[in-house]
């Protein structure tokens, strides 16, 4: 919602802000002091070397607004030097992705001039985060006015200030001229077209426009699964026991679809450079504790905590505590069968339409059960998988989605195999998917998009009428200060993790029972399509701008999608056991109907797990040009190497003595870890030419000035 | 079986022979010399800068002896400098295993003077062999003195001689002593210990000694087993209904060795140096044939052959073909079951001791039969798989191995399967199991180790008495020609194979069926243990020596294996579920017995899936030493790259025009492709102070003498 300042621009700030950095009211002043310096202070100094000033008073500015916020901005040069940092890939003036680098860049396809508009804002947005994130502690013992808040040499100041309670919030801004378009081409237009998935990563970096991918993918995915089930259901709606062939194009459908899924991914991936980009060292979550050890990777002091330690809590209270949560769930499943018996028994006593309605009481009663129990269990893992003290951000969030996902798995679906496997009732079961698919449907809508924008509507009130006041006004645009404070009211998005969820949740519906209901799939889609519209609207409206993340998949989750249509497989083909068509064809024995189902089922299982081999993961031309690209850098790598050993074996000066030669070579190596050869070796020219230079190995460099090689 | 001569050594020889290069007898003079000289030309010139000397007349020269034999060896600055370019890894000074670079030569732990003895000979030969193969056309169209054997720019010149039968063989030559050495060590001593596996590495190289290793830890893995099948042999043997145990032992054991297997190899890589070695890009395989086309990876010009085409040929011609075999597999086994149940109903009608052995017979035959139908089918398999034209040898390798896989399981169980599940028949079962181990067992250890070694002989007869004469003289050693001719003479060894394969039908053999015939893991035991015996004996004495092969894992054979494994839990829950003990609880319904086998059967297989996923594949503390390692390249890295922008951001005279600028780098970017400012900056500087170099970028250079950076 904030109008791109342009550098120096009409606000009268000298930098064009990025990142908002919201220190705590109460913040001392001498701490602040010191972040702002670490911010601005040159790299060489351990700083960041970003531009960072202080939000002024907007018009809306009343004593009780937090004063310490601060804009964060960045040279151009600076920004680009991030980018080649982080590996962040371009598109190369031949239409490849290339890792960027400055001293090429002007073979990289958009960069014009002195590279304005070269990276786009979340991109930039991305590069500040990283660089305030790699702020270390130098020899500072704690940060300074908080005695409490230890540091040690190495340690991410911004994530002890965050787990300290001294840092509120870094988050970025948002455009509003970019936001306008955005959402003009996204969910506000009427005619019906893709998703600018383009535009949407453009904004919000890859992750989110993979999820839109995805969503959009799966919607697609289902229309024939929609189609085929409309005259399904209208023709057999009665008939329930025909559904051999649809499961069977279920199964055939799940396995297919995934498949198919990896493969697009790849080539959205390649599309915006996030495939083949390496990623970096993981630091330490913030929430990580530990006794002070050397990292045994790195050789950095941090926290350490043993695995064994975390291993014990995961298998003796998480996995417990998870086996019990199933254990309850099941228990209340049966109670819900005790119910809905008791409601069917009154209906039968007195068949009114009111008591019909009371039969759907149950299911009702039941679905909202189910949401509750995962909300409370939602929490209960988060804290369990806290607990755990992961290292790393992705190790936390693998055990946190294996805890939810198992829980949510068996909630929503253990009623619907009871009802398929063990009641074997086939009415009920598709009573059940139909109640539940709706119910759910309904209470994620509510709960996702509309509560947020109603509860923010509320919080910013009084800024919308003043707003608005001022529209009439003539004046058209927030001052700065006004957006940036609207914005840090704004609830933070906490991630792809619940949309996820909820798309697997509704895959599992689809892909395991809507053979008995084959209205799930069309209910789906439509499903589907306001989620779009509602999640598009929530990343604009509702939410804080997220920080971008360059994802190259959809991660964990293309894994719980393929788990579950494992599943589907097995489900389908006992249903297909269950038909009375099928059984009808073993009249005197089914022992023989049961044996050649599972002799079946695991014929399908291997031809899914050979498929799955047989399918390349990434398209061909994409892999070529990944080939492509190693190639090159291996190429260029064995010139260098042998133009080098060329070079080096001329003698420059008298050798020194052998004796000399290992000592330094040993004392380089130490140092330099790897190829010392390369930073020798140019250093050396370096040195001869330009003098010395400026850190911690000159002393060594100048005691070999005529140093010999080879 | 060759003394290592050392340079200059004894039989007067200028070079330490490696490696013995063959032509035809009737090769052409003017291809020899071209051929010579290309390996010993310098690099620059596109050579090999190898030793080449051709092999003198030895005692036992005869007329008909083929003159056109050749020793290569290298310098040892060559054979140094090609270790850097293969990515051999060398244990460093820090204990930890690095890719070698001459320029850090010293930092090395077995590094000393001037590097006599840091190569293994079997490096040295492998170095060799990969410069050989490396050597390429530059504009020559065809080899000289042979219009037909065309050649076009990149081609492998050896490739293209063997496969035109101008280079008849290359090989590397044996060492005697070491060979004695490893021998004692190995197979001929009498005290039983481990296998002496890091010097088999060191002198066959990291494949066959991980082979070796599977072969041993194979081994130790079924002494559990062979330990409790005894007393269940012993005590149970005509209860054979109570195999329940057994089996639910089999199926646990063969899930955890394998994962354990896994994780051994990895550690045996590590300590190899071969975990983390990058592998090179592959050439195509001698016998590709296509159109001339340019690579679309590499840009070099080679045949291209579509890939279309090759998948038409897989799935109509090769699968075709392979499902005929399985189904004329399937008529021989309906065939041996007619013949056993007519010699049963012979011996029924007369029990006499001679009957009681032509029962035997039908198995006998059958077994016979499934070797030669084996022998058979992998010759079509080998001719249908060139045929599909597939560029790379591993592509080749991988359908290979597949087709025979596929046939020699259901040739070696089918009949199994059949009995153990249609007829069900017990007894019938344990015997066939037991006929068909001994007979392969004792035809395999024929035919691979004794029949090659009897041949040798026969063929070698003459030369063996000649050397037994010397030897009564008092002359201990023969003289090299006749060493050469001889190893010439020795069988090639066509890689494990073959030695897999019967490990992995010994495996299935274990795993799916040995509950019902406990004896089987012992028997599997005894044959591994004359195994290694025969194994070690034909790779020292037998086999002319292989090239060494630098292996991480056993490859495609891990998958096939935990295939095996995944078919054993199905087959032994089945058999539980078919024991009479298990069916005693079920007494009413059959149908309730086999729903609960297959959810056991279910959740096993989960289970199983579920252990692969949580067990890390390698080691944690060898993950923590290769994250280590990679960390400190990564650092190495950032900070070349850091003190390069420094440095080169000062300016060093006036700078071009922008123009010029763009040009020049467009046109570097489009000759080295990646990272144009490092061999920029290197080129520049070196050709400042050291004048124009060799390649063809000098007149480029030249161009810029004072190139502006940044």
């Amino acid at each position: 919602m904030l109008k791109r300042a342009s550098a120096g621009g009409d606000d009268g700030y000298r930098l064009t802000p990025l990142v908002v950095v919201e220190l705590a009211p109460d913040a001392k002043e001498e701490a602040i002091a010191w972040l702002l310096n670490k911010i601005s202070d040159s790299e060489q100094n351990g700083g960041a070397e970003l531009l960072v000033e202080q939000l002024r008073h907007g018009e809306a500015d009343r004593e009780k607004d937090n004063r310490n916020v601060f804009l964060v901005g960045a040279e151009r040069q600076r920004l680009l030097s991030g980018a080649e940092d982080l590996g962040l890939f371009k598109e190369f003036n031949d239409g490849s992705m290339r890792a960027f680098t400055c001293a090429n860049k002007d073979n990289f396809k958009d960069f014009k001039g002195d590279g304005d508009g070269f990276l786009s804002m979340a991109e930039c947005q991305y590069i500040v985060k990283h660089e305030l994130d790699s702020l270390r502690a130098k020899n500072e013992t704690h940060i300074p006015g908080y005695e409490k808040a230890k540091l040690y040499p190495g340690k991410s100041i911004i994530r002890r200030m965050q787990s300290k309670g001294i840092l509120v919030q870094v988050f970025p801004l948002h455009e509003t001229e970019e936001l306008k378009r955005l959402s003009f081409s996204w969910y506000k237009k009427v005619k019906l077209s893709l998703q600018p998935l383009d535009d949407i990563r453009h904004y919000f970096g890859e992750g989110m426009a993979l999820y839109f991918g995805f969503l959009e993918y799966f919607t697609f995915a289902l229309v024939p699964m929609a189609l085929v089930g409309v005259p399904y259901y209208l023709f057999d709606w009665e008939d329930y026991d025909k559904y051999v062939l649809f499961a069977a194009f279920n199964l055939v459908w799940c396995t297919v679809i995934l498949e198919a899924w990896k493969r697009s991914s790849a080539t959205l991936a390649y599309r915006w450079g996030t495939l083949s980009r390496k990623k970096a060292f993981e630091e330490p979550r913030p929430g990580f504790h530990g006794v002070l050890g050397f990292n045994p990777v790195t050789g950095r002091e941090e926290p350490l905590y043993p695995n064994t330690k975390r291993l014990l809590r995961i298998y003796l209270v998480s996995l417990p505590f998870v086996l019990l949560c199933l254990y309850l769930s099941l228990y209340v499943m049966m109670v819900y069968f005790l119910m809905e018996g008791w409601a069917l028994t009154l209906y039968d006593a007195r068949p009114t339409f009111w008591m019909s309605v009371l039969t759907f009481v149950p299911s009702v009663i039941y679905a909202v059960v189910i949401e509750v129990m995962n909300l409370i269990y939602r929490y209960a893992a988060e804290f369990l998988t806290g607990w755990e003290n992961h290292r790393l951000e992705s190790s936390y969030q693998n055990h946190l989605v294996l805890k939810v996902l198992v829980f949510n798995f068996f909630n929503c679906f253990a009623s619907l195999f009871y009802i398929a496997f063990v009641m074997q009732d086939m009415v009920m079961l598709r009573q059940s998917l139909a109640t539940l698919l709706i119910t759910s449907q309904i209470l994620n809508q509510v709960m996702e998009a509309f509560l947020p924008y109603w509860l923010q509507r509320r919080r910013n009130k009084k800024m919308m009428r003043r707003a608005s006041k001022r529209a009439t006004l003539g004046e058209k645009e927030m001052p700065l200060a006004d957006q940036v404070r609207l914005e840090a009211n704004m609830s933070t998005y906490l991630g792809t993790f619940d949309d996820y969820l909820e798309l697997f949740l509704l895959f599992g519906y689809v892909s395991l029972f809507s053979c008995v209901y084959p209205l799930a799939a069309v209910l789906v889609v439509l499903n589907n399509i306001t989620e779009v519209y509602s999640d598009a609207f929530k990343m604009c409206c509702v939410f804080k701008r997220p920080f971008s993340d360059p994802a190259a998949n959809i991660g964990v989750w293309q894994l719980a999608f393929e788990a579950m249509s494992v599943i589907a497989v097995v489900t389908n083909c006992a249903l297909i056991g269950m038909s009375p068509q099928v059984k009808s064809y073993f009249p005197e024995s089914e022992t023989q109907l049961i044996l050649w189902t599972a002799a079946i089922e695991h014929g399908l299982l291997a031809l899914k797990f050979i498929l799955t081999f047989v399918i390349p993961d990434v398209p061909k031309h994409i892999q070529t040009k990944l080939a492509r690209l190693e190639f090159e850098s291996l190429e260029a790598l064995k010139k260098k190497v042998r133009a080098e050993t060329c070079r080096l074996s001329v003698r420059r000066s008298a050798p020194p003595s052998a004796q000399t030669r290992a000592a330094c070579s040993a004392r380089l190596a130490k140092v330099t870890g790897f190829r010392t050869s390369w930073l020798f070796m140019a250093r050396y020219l370096f040195i001869r030419d330009f003098g010395t230079g400026d850190d911690g190995l000159d002393a060594l460099w100048a005691e070999l000035p005529n140093f010999w090689f080879c």
